[in-house]
């Protein structure tokens, strides 16, 4: 099992893996991902995997068979493992605690060679749906505090296999970077008594120089302070904190928004590599619990420029590349030929 | 000239190049570095950067010619500038600024092809004291607040020219990074009256399994909660918060324990491309101020695993390689045939 250890500085967690006996030339400074020709993913190999969590498949298929249309299950090589009981421990002025927590795989599609564009809207709402389900789901599990679901395409982007996926890790910690964003949109609401994301929407279709595209439910926008070149966010218009508590209607308006978010990027960029991440409330009560100020979004970050000492050191980002330029380039973005 | 902008919930900054008419094909996605052969950091081109800030040159070699050693030019892409006043404005809910800064090259040899392995180590102390007085000479300047020195190796960990060279940003806000630095630092203060990093120090000493090296002014080791495989920082023993206030002894000793732990990664890991980063005290009093609770250090990081969704959601980080077994690795690179 891998050991979750905080740095005594700045309470950054990280997962570290214990098993002993890796050898320093196991890290391979460029080291591709190997194309071995077989996928784990594909149709027909089910029992490669572990078994289904939760699945949505044709009538009548049995388990672990082919026949699905999007398949949950384990990670094989889990980051944090769901067995066990939390143990939280000392090492002098360090803290730590065992790996406890859930490292799940979404496999989008069976299709190994087709990514978000090419899914038909109905694949994405039943991503999207499963994406809820698996949080409220895993939100049962007194010992968990987040799930963070994201996607990595690309390797440049860090994904490991192909075929389209995406992950879900669940951690028995808040994590840092969620509770900055909670705590930083809490100090807005209590200076304004306003949602910061509702206000960021307010003023974003105001002024339109930054709306890559708006429907019924959802806004897509490149945000003022884009740390990425055509880094995309996609926002509800309407205030909610918690993903899982999304609606039917809203989930078709959210899948053809999504797809053409990507659509955009594709277009414009030829297809980038690119992580993206839902940023949702955390499980801080064991009641359907919601915020007045945190507002659940998606981050869509292409991965275009290097992240290098600068940004390491400050968490500052240079970007070279203006925000209302990019919102420009995306809007424009079917006339590349992608229509949508 | 560039403008930071605020992110409006997690009060990140961003450097946005302002400049018009980038096209979203300038930003290729797996674009290799140009070898084109030509180079302005060697001797015979120094008329191709602009002119000498600061330089270590023979006696009686004219400035902005060969002979130099250590060599300190203003960035000729510079991500922030120097002239001009400092000007902030809101727009709407959001805040910016305009691009003033400083952003400088060390060029830390002549030679194209030497890193810190080949340096003598005459030349990593020259380079050392220029950290120094670049630091302390810019203190000087009312409308900046912090000097990060980084210093990017191989294209992999961002460098774009491979001529060995350190860079220096110069932000007129305090980073968010340093600012988690320093109030992590402070609270332990607060709570225990004793430096967080005086007591690792302490505790490292203690049990040994985490050190890298040792000598008579500093320690090297792996971090206990490491967010990279071979992750090494290097911290003076005794206290201080300012690394500009370094005296000519330690800079001695600093240059011999930062050349081995180059030479240890180099001879573990096959030159890894890796960052370093000074982390030194910001300047938050026009007085020669020291803090009890902070203190300056190098953390290197060689990039040999990718950052992707999970990290860039979370903060959290996944590292394969626990530090115990790497600084075991570590203390014995020698072994390798590097010797020192």
């Amino acid at each position: 099992m891998s050991e979750l250890r905080k740095d005594p500085i700045v309470d950054r967690w990280v997962i570290i893996a214990t098993e002993r006996g890796k050898r320093p030339s196991d890290f391979g400074t460029t080291k591709s991902e190997k194309k071995s020709g077989f996928c784990p993913f594909c149709y027909g190999n089910e029992d490669k995997t572990p078994p289904e969590i939760r699945v949505i498949r044709e009538p009548g298929t049995p388990p672990n068979t082919p026949g699905w249309r999007v398949r949950v299950v384990a990670n094989k090589f889990p980051a944090l493992q769901v067995e066990g009981d939390l143990s939280r421990t000392g090492e002098g002025i360090y803290d730590k605690m065992n790996g406890i927590g859930a490292h799940e795989v979404i496999i989008d599609s069976p299709e190994h060679n087709e990514d978000i564009p090419a899914f038909d809207l109905k694949r994405i709402e039943e991503v999207l749906w499963v994406y809820a389900e698996r949080i409220a789901d895993l939100k049962k599990d007194f010992r968990l505090r987040y799930v963070m679901i994201f996607r990595n395409r690309g390797e440049a982007a860090g994904a490991s296999l192909e075929h389209p996926h995406s992950q879900l890790i669940s951690t028995p910690v808040i994590p840092k970077r969620v509770t900055e964003e909670l705590d930083g949109a809490k100090r807005h609401y209590d200076l304004k008594e306003r949602c910061v994301f509702c206000d960021i929407v307010r003023q974003e279709l105001g002024s339109g120089d930054r709306v890559v595209e708006e429907n019924e439910n959802f806004l897509s926008l490149t945000p003022f302070a884009s740390r990425f070149p055509f880094e995309t966010w996609i926002i509800p218009k309407s205030h909610s904190s918690n993903y899982e508590f999304i609606g039917k209607g809203e989930v078709s308006h959210l899948a053809a928004i999504l797809k053409n978010a990507v659509v955009r990027l594709n277009g414009a960029l030829n297809n980038p590599p690119y992580n993206f991440i839902l940023h949702t409330a955390p499980f801080d009560g064991r009641f359907p619990v919601t915020h007045e100020y945190y507002h659940w979004h998606f981050e869509i970050m292409p991965i275009l420029t290097r992240v290098a000492g600068f940004e390491w050191g400050t968490g500052f980002f240079i970007n070279p590349m203006p925000p209302e330029e990019a919102a420009k380039f995306l809007r424009e973005a079917n006339q590349f030929g992608w229509g949508f």
